[in-house]
């Protein structure tokens, strides 16, 4: 299974979101090729900013695991991590991080550019399905104003 | 009520995540003068490594309050927030954050000292009872090893 395959999975998610007007990022945890855990944003309607994909997919992951750490997983997310999402990722030990469209805005590198807050050991890949991540995003934005 | 009052209230709450065997951090959220919402970290009863005392007190003052941001709110906190409670911190819009210990391993500041992530309308105020809120974490760990 390929890293498009699961982030059209991810996309899936983020459409979820878009349909109940949250901002459309969505999220899936994969560990031995198997989909594990699923997140989308919810901080609308838990009125909690803190509801971001991420943190809803990878609480789901450790409870699905009865786990702490997730060392052979991967999480997909359509749009860059922010620094509070970048900071869980680090806390869960996750092999590795991959993510669609990048977020000058909000994303974890606004903080210092260059400068990591993942775990060193965790791999970073970016920009699958770029074009597709950013566009649910932009369609989004542009319906609110 | 003055600073120490409420680090007191999260120095209780720290001393419950101490007797359930957890890292002793405790945190509260104070509005108007009053405690509006608490937590302590719960990381091993939960298995879930995200769930912080800043993050569990935050998710339950949004709840308390109805509302997604703080805007006229402090959290009280024992030990320095890690790069993801400071992102979270962001999100909330927190007028002020109070921390005692400093925490050079987990802070939000290992990744980049000098550069904080949080809201730049938000007050930060340090070192309020750190001597408490350090010796609690010394005698956890000491007793570890």
């Amino acid at each position: 299974m390929t890293d498009e395959y699961f982030m059209q999975l991810a996309l899936k998610e983020a459409a979820r979101a878009f349909e109940e007007e949250e901002i459309p990022i969505g999220a899936v945890v994969v560990a031995q090729q198997k989909v594990i855990a699923r997140g989308y944003n919810m901080t609308e309607k838990l009125n909690d900013p803190t509801a971001h994909a991420e943190m809803i997919a990878l609480t789901s992951a450790f409870n699905h695991l009865g786990a702490k750490y997730l060392p052979d997983a991967t999480l997909y997310v359509t749009v860059e991590p922010c620094v509070m999402c970048a900071g869980a990722l680090y806390w869960s030990k996750i092999s590795r991080v991959v993510w669609g469209a990048s977020d000058s805005k909000n994303g974890f590198s606004r903080v210092q550019p260059g400068v990591s807050p993942f775990h060193p050991k965790t791999q970073l890949t970016t920009g699958i399905l770029e074009t597709e991540c950013a566009a649910l995003m932009k369609e989004f934005f542009r319906n609110k104003r």
